[in-house]
């Protein structure tokens, strides 16, 4: 087929030229002696993003899932309770991994397409005087409902009680596209990947560890090698990596942070969310819902749209994928055939949006679902044109 | 600023993936003896972009300018008559090469807007028994103006008189584009280059000859090297050129013959014009008019949209660019500041004909036309919706 | 500082360009349906390459070392008795590995320049007619001394006493470049990397399983999320992964994988082995000394070479890549300061092998070792020479 | 075959990494408002390399033939006395061209092997007070012989006779590699071409011009258009081009140009030295001849190697290609069959020459030549370490 082919979903996202050319080169020794010139100053850098002041980010040739998984091998131990929530499939499996794991997990179910339940876990807490509780975790942005979740919530429920459980956070579909701030609300590990905000391939987990996490780690009882913090340590320390580092997606991610901090992460989120309103706007000109319940769930990274009844959103996914060449995401688990998802994070402008919206109605009619043509993309061109700011032209 | 950038001018055009990828190399030596074995096959297969079966493509290292003068140098000498017409900004630089290059031209001025004069052209061939003309010049796709013209009808204008006047088109934005027969049409030399329905880099000029041209280029008085046909030939016939070729370009070129060839002439003929008519339904919508004076003019492969009276076309195309990083085309000459060009030919598909319209709906806008969001791109997404076609999936 | 730089490390190695072309790509939805057209036929070409008729092969994203841990994880249980040998430093980390995963390792020490102890491990599975031994491990190249096992032999002993421990085999500088043969050998599990033989950049680890090591994989006991090969497999049976993929390096690994078919697995084995050859005449003719202590274990994809009393190799090292742009390999643990190491393996021919061999003649006579120049290119240029063959003209 | 392909002809030269990343890029609007911020740094940083401070330099997208050629015909008129001299393939397909474009040449016929004859240019300028010689074309580098000239001299004999003839000179295969001041030599018009010491693929054309020369072409009667400098003028001024631009080399010139000066240009000739010096060095060990007859005109980018009698240079050639991936420049003209050429410009390092005259050395012993394998890498290698410096260190 024809065209560029259009990639909408909640991650992988779309790489940038500069990226992706600077990937574009050969292989390199990891054990060089100049190579600590390049990975020092990266294992530094990549700490902004999460506004990680003082402790330290793991990064692993992985996926989010390894860095998950890392968390939990380094952290905690078999039979250590902790506090979880479950409101959309990656939640749910984060619950999954904890559970085997052997940690005895106390699930609080919520209604898919709300989020963290900042006041029940409050609840928990206080009724937990002995700090039986060692980790709190919560997913910050749910990719399959579209749900942003409040984190310095729950680092208040946390201090309130002066509870030292650790605070464990999926930052996978938030971290560089949504407002985070690890040191702020007292995170102890959050985790995310490279396919998201930081926009590169598939390919990096990034763990990133406040210092009591350091210290917690020594104290964990699971067996561990590939996602030791230990041998991490000591060999990032010196620069360098205890296995073959990924250097290509190194040599992406320092592009991709150097891209970061030139548009600054405020203005970064300022984008996201501008890109978001546009989605959103479309969403309510189509009179379709957001499968997130309420306004505070709204994910400026990823919309999941609820089709009417009797319509099978894999359908307009597949329509859309087949016909028009644009990748949406599917609902999965509960939400499966009743939502299909608009990716909107990382390389994107307010042309990329209209396109997808125009592919999402394309498929949309396709499939039955009675919008008016335009009137979603029509709604964000008088958006993104009354928002959007003309830049101020640089000099030669 | 962040995103793609978004190319709708009518050329350069979007390059596909593929010929991106096979154009990442290192570079080649060009007096190999395996060269051959690459040129050979290249030079036979770009003849069938043309359909022209019995003559032969000439691939200068230069732009559709460069094959211009290869065609003028090779074919024809200071003194002769021609017969040229002006309706566009092309059509005009083509005139003043051949003055420049001291051929006599009989220039049809005709209405910006409208094509080549068939009926004019006629008269002129018929008012000639004594064949002074040598040539007559065609402009089958007038860029500036989003006119394409009926080369047919020129060759039947010749052909009723018997006339034995070479016939050059300018097919530079047409060809691999809009339906073009050199062989049934008669054309004697037919110009393009890389950066349009070839879907390269710019780089290349190509000059595609009927046998009856080679054998006039014996006879042509102008110094020539560089553009030579007698180099040319010699050096191509074993498969090598006379000078260092952009063997860069030419590996390009081979993957892009394939997906020519893969998707088939007709096939891309119908695609751009399915195209076309979602970006002129589009226009209508906007109730806005095309520069082309009436259908048959229109071009499949770029519409030139007049901008209301006290609109200025560029400032359009100016915002379009910097606000929302999206390429149009500016008005030239004649129709600068009353028109804006959208290219719609190459690597496209119906998703990023929506992006390039809604940016056109977003700039059109912020500088004051009233036009109603969406309309635009409504009319369009009806259009292809309706106009589209699932593909049957292919076994893994 | 100009020109290429030259990597000759055992690993990550030369990356065909073909391969760099095809990793030079957007990002794709992992989820598409068509995904599993591209995913199937690759999960059943890889397996070719460990030639593993009947199991099947994982890619994760992550290292050889992450390849390791998910043996380790899906087979064996803490407890677990295995038989491993040591005789340098990856044979070490993976004893390593295996203690901290809580197995009761008996380790077989040898002398480093050595390789598996065939004939120990013959007696300790002869002493061992309860089976309590569950698997025996054995380093198919030791990188760090460039020595090559047999693994035939391990295969023999086991098959003499009709032990039923698995067979895990670390074929991570081996397989794809040295004859490997996982059916026939009755090879368990073979660990490989995508930075080796598979000619990729660093970032997938390959676990090849047979159908018995499948089996073993529901009783094992460790915790596993991440690697475990239950979600691999439901997920792979389908086409799909149970996380994102590292799609950019699969798109390579594609390419890999048609590259090594159409060179065939038995002209690559004999390719490394006359690269390796060139190799061997240098260091004999620079009358140095491999570490490998006799020719039977020679290892086709890398030579340490021991330097001369008095001489530090990392001294050698350094300035083959600070003077020369040239990365060959240090010498690790026991070996450091004592060897050097040339990498031999992937995409290699004899004029890279040459341009290796200058550079370490360069860096060894400036470190002090009495070399005659040009001796050991010369040995290697009489070696190629000789056992080159002109390759048969392709036609057109 | 397996491996990379070595490239040691005399052009196109190996490209930089970074310049092949910055060429992998979509296309762009050549006609975009910040256009101009690219391109006008860009037309000031170029002149530095010819060292060129008071013209300008005009880049075609063609070859250096069409550099050639857009020199004669903007600055000479069909009847214009010019002298010229003849020593190889290059300066005689010069003077080809000049015959072709009406110019009255008055050649000087040199021995193949020697250069510009100074005395004798001295003695017709010294002849020609009526100042009938309106240019003397002078050979900087001849790359079919591997001679440099002596430009300066050529300078001397025109204003020992205040000789206001212009001075065209080829530098094609010499600037940016090899000494050349075209403000301090007075050199009116300088051609060079994108693949030689610019390391960017072939489809560039430059042409480095005088105020003189600027002032000349307002005289000049050739018709011109594609090569026109007035219409280059007008548009280069404002930041375009008279035609879409090759803009992929010219995004490439901007990072060869910033490595060209980040090395420095006077390193940069004393690194082409050094490499010569390695290349002559290893002749001499083989007990061959360049075709150079005297060290003065020893060419430090490329080597034409003589053969024994009864042995084909074209037959070394081919082995080295087809047996050892390695292309060498074959003998042209009248030393076809007696000379083999290493090219030694561009990015080049020590290793890669060491690799290529170990390609050089298996084929000349294949082809019968009796040389002692390895005589001539060992004499570079000893001339590449005793010459080499270790550079210092960069701090992370």
């Amino acid at each position: 087929m024809a065209g560029f082919t259009h990639l909408f979903i909640p991650g992988p996202t779309n790489i940038p030229e500069q990226v992706r050319q600077a990937m574009n080169l050969p292989m390199e020794d990891m054990r060089a002696p100049d190579f600590p010139a390049f990975t020092l100053p990266l294992f530094n850098d990549i700490k902004r993003v999460f506004k990680n002041d003082t402790g330290r980010v793991f990064i692993y040739p992985s996926s989010g899932t390894g860095a998950w998984e890392a968390a939990m091998e380094n952290l905690l131990s078999p039979g250590d309770h902790v506090l979880m929530s479950r409101f959309g499939q990656f939640s749910h499996l984060w619950v999954d991994m904890a559970e085997r794991f052997g940690l005895v997990v106390d699930v609080v179910e919520c209604e898919w397409g709300t989020g963290v339940p900042v006041e029940i876990y409050a609840e928990k807490l206080r009724a937990d005087p002995q700090h039986r509780i060692k980790a709190v975790f919560a997913t910050h942005n749910e990719t399959a409902t579209g749900v942003t979740s409040d984190i310095a919530g729950v680092r208040s429920a946390l201090d309130a009680e002066k509870h030292p459980a650790l605070l464990f956070v999926d930052g996978v579909s938030s971290i560089g596209s949504i407002d985070f701030r690890q040191e702020e609300w007292g995170i102890d590990c959050a985790v995310s990947g490279s396919q998201k905000g930081f926009m590169l391939p598939a390919g990096l987990g990034f763990l990133s560890v406040s210092t009591k996490a350091l210290e917690a780690s020594g104290r964990a009882k699971h067996h561990r090698c590939f996602f030791s913090f230990e041998d991490m340590i000591k060999a990032n320390d010196g620069g360098y990596f205890p296995y073959t580092p990924a250097t290509q997606l190194l040599r992406g991610l320092r592009v991709s942070l150097d891209l970061i901090a030139a548009e600054g992460l405020e203005n970064i989120f300022a984008r996201h969310h501008r890109m978001a309103e546009g989605v959103r706007k479309a969403v309510n000109a189509w009179e379709l819902n957001l499968c997130a319940k309420a306004p505070k769930w709204h994910s400026d990274t990823v919309s999941a749209i609820v089709v009417p009844e009797g319509i099978d959103s894999a359908q307009i996914v597949r329509t859309a994928y087949s016909k028009y060449q644009t990748s949406l995401g599917v609902g999965l688990n509960k939400v499966a055939g009743k939502v299909f998802r608009i990716g909107h994070l990382g390389w994107l402008n307010e042309v990329m949006i209209c396109g997808a919206l125009a592919a999402a109605e394309m498929a949309l009619i396709d499939c039955g679902v009675r919008i008016k043509p335009g009137s979603g993309v029509g709604a964000a061109v008088e958006h993104f044109r009354q928002t959007g700011v003309l830049p101020v032209a640089k000099a030669a």
